[in-house]
């Protein structure tokens, strides 16, 4: 899928609206809401006002994917309690985590403030990874998730469809708090994309990956953001494990490895709440070499090798999670 | 979906209906028969005579859940074996397992005995929890499980229909025994409901629980019913643990939690047969207080507080189960 | 569905067919190759020249057992580590096992060599198995998997043809080497069907067989094949762990229990691949017990008992996966 010069069409856009389409049939199901009177395009509240369910968050990751994946919520363990897992499965890692899922877009004004993710991004295509993997899509009509506690006026709807290159009668944005349960099973779903964006951001050829598999825990849904934002990192860098079917040499999995899960960060090993006090509350002041799952397991389906590094750390999610 | 008062639908019927025309096109498939010269209504035979499978007992666990849940069966680990475990996922667990799954109707003529489950039962909706949950079903037709080792007669099927304020012909009846395959996997998907039960017998407020996720070892299908009952109760006594996704204050949680599993029982720690035994095999002289998951974790999504209790007795199900 | 006469119509390969269908509009998605200039029949590359993905492996397993079962990749955990793990669930064991998914037909030419399974077998019906079980398909087409690292030619498809009694046109084979991703979930999803042919050659009657459940790790695919074969094998033998729900006597199954798994066999408790070597890479040298998976579990439904046999050994695991 991808391609060197811009795409003419919008893959990832196209097949995210169809999800769209669907869930808004399914708003009482999933208790969401269509929020009106906001305009001519699609706001849908996953856990601002509307409280949510694990329905809606599992709709939330498909649509937030592109729906090139594979989404459940499996009855696991942590530490000796039955505990809800968060399992993404894909054989488009790239396009799925990269292009669609990565959570890339800073959405601020004086009044208002999201992390961006989902296709939109692609339309957009405004970061260096855009660039980088020499992508963009023309649409008619963008999807994106906004991470944030409050639902976007008219402005922010007008600045992402300018962005975009779209009206904004063409945007749908589905919003979710960290601290809801939809906003929470949508950050932990990003066991596989931390594990390929940390390898782009260590220089590592992404389009090796072919397929991966990821699971971590869901965190209990915080009090407040702050919170949220602590236990939902917990969740990836002390919790999640990840499988990629990989082609390419063993060396460069070799050498990048051991960088590659987070305990690679001379910040791991603390939980992710203090680390962001420490850093004054400023993601930008952090290692970001840190944001990475706790395992991640390489099989070179061409060197028929195996490579594993790091491991789950279940003290300190006992200690986020409050067990 | 709860109203103060009476509903002129049937969600709950409805739902159940549409799966039960779903099966009757399967019938061969999931080994089940329909019972022919019996009257105008529906009888489905999940294992008195038939073979039962275990796509016939994942039917029979979504129907008697009116459709409101995921449920799967997994392959897991029980002592050191793999053993397949009945997991359940809810976003309206009232609905799905109060008013629908709860096995509250005792059927019980000279002739004929059985547990009556199923949203049949917010149509008669005579039991005290319809009255404390302010909800009827006002129906065309009414679908029920009949745990039992007979199937019924003509006489069962009127009584139903009186009670259920609806004529014989639109009545489905599906019976499964105990000691059968499909009757077993019924009896053991009520991980959550159970906890949901025995919440609403302590008195908390069970419409505080917006969603849940249960799993339960499947026991091996006994011989004749009596094991089978020991078994499938000490398969969520001993082996379930439930997840709640709940609203509200810590404090009564903190207070009723330690009463919740069937730890909270005096009569827990043995199999439930000799417990069963002990009580002249008279369910209404064991402590209702026994009948509740092994484990069960509370997450408070308002304040963010996690609260376990109880927890899973391999010992005792190694004894039950015969292993 | 198993007769004493031939059938006139062909269940298995009707059912498959209807898959195969599906598969033509996914290729893309699959990343498979529908191989063209070939002749008027279905070929599919599910891993010679394509690279395949996890869905066609999915898709692969699916079509070689008929359709007849419930096959999903999960996230389970080996040796510490995050690992995919291959779950099937079928009602009909025999149809989807033996009749279809066993891998019975050697194909072999002076130019080709290729293992074939899925329900053409059961069209051509040369081996004694279908003889023991009594069952031919009359077939207008015909659907099989061929396990092997080259591409058939046109004296393959017309051999297989002749053999099922059906014009080459109506023919489609799916090719998967042993070490490609497809073909390597292909040969782990063997784990209820070594156990049922196992079963077999021990005298057990496999019609008392009702339902199953089994899963065992996906190993690395492998660089070559003879590595692959090594793999895959030892996932079964000492990975693999079957429930088999059956009726009938306990007594035959204790006394064949202990042989049933593969530490039944005096070869077991070194890598496949070692065996295989001193055999001189010769199957038919190689104790025919050995082929079984590490743990079977009977539940007896009739009885009620269960019986449990042999267990995962995760050293040679370990070893044989490069761990």
């Amino acid at each position: 899928m991808l391609v060197e010069e811009e795409l003419d069409e919008a893959p990832l856009n196209d097949l995210a609206w169809d999800l769209v389409h669907q869930v808004l049939s399914r708003l009482d199901e999933l208790r969401i809401d269509a929020v009106a009177g906001f305009g001519p395009g699609v706001l849908l509240d996953f856990g601002v006002d509307a409280p949510g369910s694990l329905a809606a968050g599992l709709a939330l990751v498909e649509i937030c994917m592109a729906g090139l994946c594979e989404v459940s919520l499996t009855a696991g363990q942590l530490c000796g309690l039955g505990w809800p897992m968060l399992c993404v499965q894909t054989d488009n890692p790239v396009e799925a985590c990269l292009l669609s899922q990565y959570a890339g877009w800073k959405i601020k004004t004086d009044e208002y403030f999201a992390i961006g993710s989902g296709p939109m991004r692609a339309a957009a295509a405004k970061e260096p990874l855009f660039e980088r993997l020499q992508y963009k899509e023309i649409c008619d009509g963008v999807v994106g998730i906004l991470e944030s506690s409050q639902l976007p006026g008219p402005d922010i709807v007008e600045m992402i469809a300018a962005d975009c290159g779209v009206s904004p009668d063409h945007v749908a944005l589905l919003v979710a708090p960290t601290a809801s349960l939809a906003g929470t099973m949508q950050v932990v779903a990003r066991s596989v994309e931390t594990a390929l964006h940390k390898l782009s951001e260590l220089g590592f050829d992404i389009t090796r990956v072919d397929s991966a598999q990821g699971s971590a825990p869901v965190p209990p849904v915080a009090a407040d953001d702050l919170t949220g934002i602590g236990r939902t990192n917990d969740a990836i860098l002390y919790g999640a494990r990840v499988t990629l079917w990989v082609t390419g040499d063993d060396e460069s999995i070799r050498e990048l490895g051991p960088r590659l899960p987070s305990s690679g960060s001379s910040q791991h090993g603390r939980p992710f709440l203090e680390i962001f006090e420490e850093a004054g509350q400023d993601f930008y002041k952090i290692d970001p070499l840190l944001f990475s799952p706790a395992q991640v397991v390489f099989h070179n389906v061409e060197s028929g090798r195996v490579h594993h590094f790091g491991q789950v750390n279940e003290d300190i999610l006992k200690l986020s999670f409050g067990l």
